[in-house]
């Protein structure tokens, strides 16, 4: 039974950005190299970062992936590592049979993993499954595999797989099963969702079962626009055992050594359906390198902590990856902009962060104490602009009243965050929560002006949870509690006209976020929300505001396409890239 | 050889609305059962609207769906014309088999048609090709069908297709050939593009040919969010002859009689992959009605003009399906906002159409002359808003210069047209061409403010080309040309500084047209554009201020997603839908 060393390689790769990603790559390798790795394995897509959406449709980008990533093998081999085989996902491209895509006649790209050594591509698998629903569109892009790939390295027989591939009963799985891996790596790029990462463990314990055989779940980690990947790699035996498991939320090697099976395939050649590769002996030092102690179990997070720890990743990443400075944000003194302050503290800095308190006639004293105390907790900078005057000569001159002057304090505080973002260069954080998003409680150009919404799927009872637990947090850790408890405990207002709460227009928060889970994330009928035990004419009311308020969660205008390629369902780019 | 009287009914169906579409249906149904059509058919999806996009996924939807159906059966049989088939496109589920799609998990319906009689729905047909690119996800939300539909009438045989089934080689209409039908129906929600009508014809005329047998191509018609359905439903002889051809941007009700082939369906059942259904005699006086007269051939239009009306009917649609009286737009005396007011009163009428005039410091004597030019030419209503007291608080207050200044006046035009609609009730227009969006030529919050954008999809050049042809159409028919000649033949200009155009930052638009389009819509490299004459600098550029644009073209802020189902990537939903 061969003991193989195997380097999973958490990365967080740079959209785009192939000069920094193919050093990661080189450098890590040469590190896990020197650690005695026989396989280093970095996660699907992390030559390019993930998901590339219909930048996979571009010839040009395709031929610059595989030459980077054979520059990435010459210089591996030049710098003395070209001996161990390190897998590495990109798209595979630019395909000429694209004719034969039954899906999307603009695909011309497998979501690959490609095997390097001695300074080339020994071998190159595709992925089955292109997953094509939630937030995936891989049938768009892609071009579906079908061969399994099995990598012969030191005597030992390595299965690979991408993502999806093991989520699907009778996949790719079934076909590896039949070739008796020593091993099985599957390359991910899973996003981030509640709940999620327990779902994950059973799924690949269920795999290691089925293939009689350790199991490798390698993923990514880092904030790509509005996907945060967790990371949490890990490692399993064939009796499913947690071997290693890497940090959530950060960039981690983890090495493991695994006692696996002998080489089913040794002498054997690639047959129809499964390509066998040569990688040769693995380690030069295997013979004698001493074995490494049980592999890193990195902490389980509770859930609080994984939520709070995505949010924080996801805005690092967005300003990092983007090139911002800093952020600036309205402090309301209320919770929403309280959370999303101490998020952008956790995730660039204090000094990065920079508040502003825009109080009119209507707001409570408490607005401006709370903002205040906020923006002392957090050591950040705080400034005061009055609205009233710049509210008053608009007003005035269009003879404003009601709804329409309420929305225009609201977009007089848009118009002063974006002056100050154009002239001082902050990216301006937008504090809606997914509740008021969901019903339309916000003005449109008015609070949800901003290039980044940190609590934008985040439910306001799931706020209040957040904020208790950042504060407990804190004061385990004997810190000061960041956010202050009158922005917790007071009725959340909008204050644009006295006395105003939002429990004058919404149901109180406890009851529509549970109707809103049922209806949006459950899609529950009326008819079945009002079975949960709710009130029918709340339950109407609630949902009418849901699909009325689509427009205004679209804040670009809709215009007529008419040509072949029109910008928004055409055309589907990260904003997050670098160019 | 029978003679089969054929109704293809162009519907333009309002998303979600059953009550109206089955009312449409009906009485349709039953105006071409007094003509003597032997079989009646409706578009793609005409029984709720197309796309429907994640709607198909609610199971409650589905289950309305075909109770709808089957309401309609019901009554045409009670109102005396339940003898002929009657086809009608409808979302076909809850499926409980949609663990099997491959594809999406959340999959739970086919993209079918139903084929009605006798008060029941005695057929269904699922589209086996299911659209998965450029606007289309169908294969987020369907599953394909499998088996080919053979409709026995009148002594013919009638196979039926579901649009992308025969842009597809050897898709479904291989296999109907084989059944020899007598003819071929398709129905369709086929979107307008420039030069899309010219690929249709030769396309079906291929397949009748394949088929050897007449094909009647129904399509939709209207506007739904930024798709447009252009009708020109046509029908050809199995030689390729066109026999009828239907209005564009129109609902219209084409009755052909086609000679067509005997059956050879007579007496066999259903077999392997054919669903043959028995749908009676045809129109019960099918012997003695007298034979129509040749088929109506609508005239073609000019490709302007088929741009135009797009334009028109996207915009009419977008106001009249979301219920909007009226519609209000900044009118500078430029070329973008004079074609979006034209546009608006070919498509709602000149006493709907407001306009504002909000000239600064900076704006020429011309924009406010020409705006006037343009509102009398119009006959629509024009004021004045100077915005210059309402910037000045703010600029002072904020200490705001160069950029930042400029933003200032597009975003107070922005607040202005929004305080507007709030109190008045319009819908707001933004009047960006497609040229200044690629580039990001423009304030976000700002000039970009608004629900409908009639030219988002329109380059610069192409904007001045219709404006031409609209006056020269104009002059004709003898009438006021509706756009001053002055805001065709000035300089662009933004008039943000003194002396400010748009050649100042941006090439020449010729250029930069022919530039974008390179890159966008044919997704040439930077390579690939040089050599077609440009500049390598220029080129460069404007590739980097298109990729740099993205945030800017999606207005809403992005937001780390940490829920099972969050707004954006994981929920599409149609805007425009009747709840």
């Amino acid at each position: 039974m061969p003991i193989l060393r195997l380097a999973l390689a958490q990365t967080n790769p740079r959209l785009g950005d192939f000069s920094r990603n193919s050093s990661q790559i080189v450098n890590t390798t040469i590190e896990a190299y020197a650690q005695g790795a026989d396989l280093v394995a970095f996660g699907e897509m992390s030559l390019t970062g993930y998901p590339i959406e219909d930048l996979a449709t571009r010839p040009e980008f395709l031929r610059q992936c595989r030459t980077t990533l054979e520059n990435i093998a010459h210089e591996l081999a030049a710098r003395g590592a070209g001996q161990i085989p390190v897998i590495v996902g990109f798209p595979h491209g630019p395909l000429d049979n694209h004719a034969l895509n039954a899906f999307s006649p603009t695909a011309i790209a497998h979501n690959s993993a490609a095997v390097l050594q001695d300074g080339r591509v020994i071998g190159i698998y595709n992925k089955h499954h292109l997953p094509n629903y939630s937030v995936f569109d891989e049938y768009r892009i892609f071009h579906p595999g079908t061969d399994a790939l099995v990598i012969h390295v030191a005597g030992a027989d390595v299965a690979l797989a991408i993502c999806e591939d093991i989520w699907r009963e009778g996949g790719p799985v079934a076909a590896i099963a039949e070739v008796k891996p020593s091993a099985l790596l599957v390359i991910n790029g899973s996003p981030f969702e509640r709940e999620k990462d327990a779902v994950r463990l059973p799924l690949v314990q269920r795999r290691a079962e089925q293939v009689n055989a350790p199991v490798a779940y390698l993923n990514l980690v880092g904030g790509q626009d509005d996907l945060v990947f967790d990371g949490g790699s890990f490692v399993v035996s064939a009796a499913g055992k947690l071997l290693a498991r890497a940090h959530q939320f950060a960039e981690h090697t983890i090495l493991v050594d695994m006692t696996v099976s002998d080489s089913h395939s040794h002498g054997r050649q690639s047959g129809p359906g499964v390509v066998v590769v040569e990688a040769g002996n693995g380690h030069p030092d295997r013979a004698t390198r001493p074995a490494l102690s049980p592999g890193d179990l990195a902490p389980q997070l509770s859930i609080n902590e994984q939520i709070w720890d995505a949010l924080v990743l996801g805005m690092r990443d967005y300003v990092e990856k983007n090139g911002f400075k800093s952020v600036i944000l309205g402090l309301s003194g209320g919770i929403d902009s309280a959370v999303c302050a101490a998020l952008a503290v956790d995730a660039i800095g204090p000094e990065r962060v920079f508040g502003v308190s825009m109080p009119s006639n209507y707001s409570s004293d408490h607005s401006r104490t709370d903002a205040d105390d906020l923006a002392e907790r957090l050591g950040i900078d705080i400034r005061t602009e009055a609205i009233a005057p710049l509210v008053e000569p608009i007003e005035t001159q269009l003879n404003l009243v009601d709804v329409a002057a309420e929305n225009l304090q609201a977009r007089i505080r848009g118009i002063i965050l974006m002056g100050l973002s154009n002239a001082e260069g902050h990216l301006v954080l937008t504090t809606g929560n997914k509740t008021e998003i969901a019903v339309g409680y916000s003005t449109i150009y008015g609070d949800s002006v901003g290039g980044f919404a940190p609590i934008r799927d985040v439910p306001k009872t799931l706020v209040w949870e957040l904020a208790r637990w950042r504060n407990e947090h804190a004061r385990r850790q004997g810190l000061t509690a960041p956010i202050p408890e009158n922005s917790i405990t007071k009725p959340p207002s909008a204050e644009l006209r006295p006395g105003q709460v939002d429990q004058d227009t919404l149901p109180e928060y406890d009851d529509l976020d549970q109707m809103l889970d049922a209806y949006i994330t459950h899609r529950r009928s009326a008819e079945e929300i009002v079975a949960l035990g709710f009130d029918r004419a709340t339950v109407e009311r609630v949902i009418s505001l849901v699909d009325r308020s689509e427009w205004k969660r679209r804040q670009g205008a809709i215009g007529p396409k008419i040509s072949e390629m029109a910008f928004g369902r055409d055309r589907r780019l990260p904003v997050t890239f670098t160019r």
